[in-house]
């Protein structure tokens, strides 16, 4: 390994990634340390976040304003895809993970950078999926980590800080670990480590708790294109106002919040809670839009398409061949996903009433009715169970022959 | 073919199965009629349904009260293999069919009935599942399907029905198509054969709608042993018990509805509505209680198992090899299976608000930990992401190398 | 069903398809029936068979030139594909079927025809490719399958040609039943019924016995461009022309036979016979190639696409919206399979003995080698192994803590 | 960790482990190392390798006759599952590693050792398994891993040695690693690292070269009993017979070679060369056995279960309970595997000529007979057909009305 002499370090203005500064000049021996801090839609006052990195001891502190990229390269694909790893969790955090590591790549190239770094620890996925997109991107690049590597406790990390004029923290610090981004919020530690301990209602930011939720249902109407969302009610919406408003509704019905068990990349399980209440609403209205405008064989298929590109981009792989054509297969099937979808919000749940598609629905009356105009031919259902159970029969035939 | 003698019919009580009584007796010439009616648990009174039968011709009309085995033999299994068809429908109805039709054989055989009939169209799933079942059990019996066959419409079948002595239906008919047992209710045609029509709240039996759901919620502790359910709260219960009081829980605060596009094995697309709150709420239990217990690719691979148990068992197979198969893979995951969970019921939600294990438990806080009681050797984890991505990185170098 | 006044007849030549012309005529009573033999490179004189149809009644008799079509939009995307049905059968004949579906359905709209008929059985495979290929390309056209619904047997249907005019088969009819293209030849019936009769040596064609086959080995050089094969040794060869050469070569060296139990579409087993000489030798270097340039993630997944494309194209899907799908994922796989892959041929064996890819090999013997030249970091593994067998070493603490 | 008192070192007689000897005593200061060599057929005198461990310096030296336990545990098993590792690789030496693993447990267990100790380099696979399988078995046992560790090349290991009486090679070393067991051999390393370069006849060892196999054919019938083979020819013989006989006439008829490019699970490529004859052949038969004994869809479901079992193995997995599931689905399919397969050895080809099942073939040639005999009902294609293609019709009925 070389020496390196100057690094991007993906910054967040925590303690953590402030005592990553000056551990990475005088315990690496580097002597640039450029931060890069990134805009996802977070609400955070970044500007007092770049401020913080120069005072904590970076030659140069950029903010990158990632949100637009955000929402239209990583969270609607994500739509398309219905990803949900371990069937609940949209990926709110993980979409994101790729996207800095991406932009950490870039800047060390403009900047001349020979390494990035960032301040994960050895236990999480954050790691790997930043490690990995950063192989991937720029495979040359040293990787430095060095929480994964620092033997300090927290405390001992705030004094190494202190000695460097990084302050402590004044709040005391919050009992949960939590990320935030426009897509959700990601919350664990703390007394969730107990899987039977219930989260209190103040770990929720985004979403209303079923008391505090209106008693009057809201009906919205959700419109696609090609599988991509893009009105809600009347209104045609940006990918980053389709969810901002898909939160927002959500979030005041109360849905969107998931309470789980995940298997992390690392091997072990961890309890996790998170909010993402519109990236939610929108997976759901997508799905019920397919079931009327996808044939069931696509349907089947896609479904095992849909649960590899979840654990790829959970895993870190979102740069990788197989995403790439987990793609191709995906984007064949969505020009004919194009319709609306109805959905009652009400009181934490989010019901479908409704799904039309006027050029795509598969869904034919003249054939499924049990009304007089009905066409289907009913006297071919003979034939069809004579083959469709045919190798069934030759079986039970065979094995109640030899039970005589 | 040959000239059927004897004839077992399954018999419902409703107008199409009470016309196949002279229907067969007149049109297929078949002197003995005998006619099966299966107690799921549906409520109604059979008996009157027995003489209903006599009254219409039958030779014979027999009751079979089938609870007790439809909840051990088909629910709990289906609750094992977490079956939902199209990843929502519990099979509330398809899991009634063979049961049915091995009974329908069973009351052939002891009889001597060379024939067995139904009254299903040939258009719906239920025709499917009784034909394959019976030529599993009873591969030599000839199967007869009036209702597949005649060309009446039900004016029709009613008019020929009175000259034999079988009264119009008295009241209006529903205008739904309304299948009901002890796990759940079917709803289908009528107003709802309009994908974009919302269910009027008068379909639904079983479940309270939101607004009538009590205020306050309701947490309730389900405890499985050996991936079967055997307590709610602190009452050990039998496995009807515990189908019916999960049925009365979950339906009073509103959980266990279903509206969906469906693909039927015939290849059309239907929209169905469906109740069924008991099995849905231990089906949800169940797989929470599996994400604590089972590892990572013990989960990954049932999910595989049970998408295809699903299908297997709506589409007619439960009497075939592969189902057998797959059982034995699920039976051998479910010994480990034991636990509880803790669910609230609100407002036609049911959260998990808690899993635990006592000796089953694949969580480990002391792995888990963010805290000084950590046990997890972060330092190994640079090891396993030089291995884990290295195949990613070697693709990159290679593309790398080339884009230059 | 309306009456039909021109049908366009899929037309072999055979004495089944003869008969169908004045059945088509009388039977059905259908004015214009006209003939279409489409060129697959069997070798035979279409001239003579365009000849036959005219004399046997037809109305006009057309004569389809489609091998081009065929080895590029056909075979070479099954080469792709490694379709092996029943990991076996690279589809030799399953592949023609939608290709002549295709002309039949061209012609018919250029003639004005209101239907188009083929000569099948009830039993076979093909009558399913042709028919859900019809269905597809013009589902308004009826199609009529007179070899399905008369009840004539064999010498039955001699006699009803001899009527009008069509001369009973001179020579004694071929034992087998036989299907021969570019691509292969499918022989079945006879002595092949019984599974455990060896095929006698002239069912053969394309290629070699073992004992007829050189001593000397020959080695090839097959490379491949995206996934195509576009030379074979020193040759840069046409679609056409690599098919005829791997014919030859394979075929000489006595290699592309295949014997097997078949699971038909239609629910029964049969037992197959097949050549293929070159196609199975051109997916064989195919596969070969991409086990050296795609990476494990993206071998694995496609195993499981090309299972099911090749069921696909089997079960008579491919003109249908999940095959292509399927396409969109191979296609994005198939930029990186450039190179070359060196077979042995010998004795009925072709044995790959090298293979490399200038710009794609992902192969590396700087990471492989274990001599001096090692970069394998050694030191990482034991940290790879440490969260590879994170979850089952905890399963294993869990268990033996229990059996104490 | 803590100070080792006494080990368990896996030990095969070769300088690597023999160095591991003093090298445990000496630098990780441990005063009892234990040797344990596995017979598992691999046709070494061993005990002049038990002589060898206490000439270097071994406390103790065991020799464990494994071979029953291989076959009838490991290799059958295997049978039954077809596994083939990358379509290729029946897991001859993969299998092998588990059961030394146990062993080396139970010996520690005996011994009161606290730790196990393997020669595994950090780069192969076989670490994973022997970690992986203690890991399981042992959880609390130290795993010692001094190749993997010290930093000697192989000349500065054999200068280690020498100082501590470990005798250096006479001969010249093999320019290959080789593997040995009664399953096969496993041949890497040396020229082989170069993909393009075949490898020389001399790396063989049960396998005849296609020119001096005999030109004369050999059939052979084998014959299974619930999966397992149990006769070959006429002869019924042990599990351990079985294999033997299998391997020689395989060997002796040149069949049995494999030449891959393999993904090894550290994530890189390598280049493979192994011999498995017996293991091979029965595979071949096992699987062609099941195409004429099991139903599609089993045939279907197990080809998922089989491709995943032999991941498993190959990565380490032995021991946990996804392949105790995948055994419970396999269990269940094995009952129907009974009958006989006919298959031809010549020139370095396994050809299967005939396979049958008395009791469970699944085979009917009164439904695949294309002659006067056949009951099969030719006018249910039309039903079936019309259903099986029902979603793909109105999929083309939707798209070509939008087409025009």
């Amino acid at each position: 390994m070389q020496q390196v002499k100057k690094v991007v370090l993906a910054y967040s203005g925590g303690v953590d990634t402030s005592v990553c500064i000056p551990y990475l000049k005088n315990e690496y021996g580097i002597s640039e340390v450029v931060t890069f801090v990134a805009d996802l839609g977070q609400g955070d006052d970044l500007e007092i976040v770049r401020q913080k990195a120069l005072n904590s001891g970076a030659t140069k502190s950029v903010i990158g304003n990632l949100v637009d990229n955000f929402v239209e390269k990583y969270a609607f694909p994500a739509i398309r895809a219905n990803a949900l790893y371990g069937e609940k969790y949209p990926l709110s955090t993980a979409l994101a993970r790729p996207l800095i590591a991406e932009n950490l790549v870039n800047l060390a190239r403009e900047l001349n950078a020979d390494a990035v770094a960032h301040g994960c620890t050895g236990k999480g996925n954050d790691q790997v999926r930043f490690d990995l997109a950063i192989h991937a991107l720029g495979p040359d690049l040293q990787i430095i980590t060095p929480a994964r590597e620092w033997k300090m406790s927290r405390e001992e990390a705030i004094l190494y800080g202190e000695k460097f004029g990084i302050p402590a923290p004044v709040s005391k610090k919050s009992p949960y670990s939590i990320d935030v981004n426009l897509l959700g919020r990601s919350i664990e530690a703390g007394l969730l480590e107990d899987p039977m301990q219930e989260p209190d209602e103040d770990v929720f930011d985004m979403t209303s708790s079923i008391n505090n939720a209106p008693n009057a249902p809201k009906d919205v109407e959700i419109i696609f294109q090609n599988g991509f969302p893009i009105a809600i009610g009347n209104e045609f919406l940006s990918p980053v106002e389709i969810i901002q408003k898909a939160n927002s509704l959500a979030g005041e019905h109360g849905f969107g919040r998931i309470d789980m068990i995940e298997d992390r990349v690392v091997g072990i399980k961890s309890r996790e809670i998170y909010e993402a209440p519109g990236l939610l609403l929108l997976i759901k209205a997508h799905k019920e839009l397919e079931s009327i405008t996808l044939n069931p064989d696509v349907l089947d298929f896609k479904n095992i398409v849909e649960k590899k590109w979840g654990q790829l981009v959970y895993q870190g792989f979102w740069f990788g061949p197989l995403k790439q054509a987990l793609d191709g297969f995906i984007d064949s099937t969505q020009s004919s996903v194009n319709g609306k979808v109805k959905i009652r919000l009400h009181k934490g749940n989010a019901i479908v009433i409704g799904r039309s598609s006027q050029n795509n629905s598969l869904y034919r009356e003249d054939l499924a009715t049990y009304s007089k105009d009905d066409i289907f031919n009913h006297k071919q259902a003979e034939g069809f169970i004579y083959m469709w159970g045919m190798s069934n029969k030759i079986w039970a035939e065979l094995n109640s022959k030899k039970n005589k």
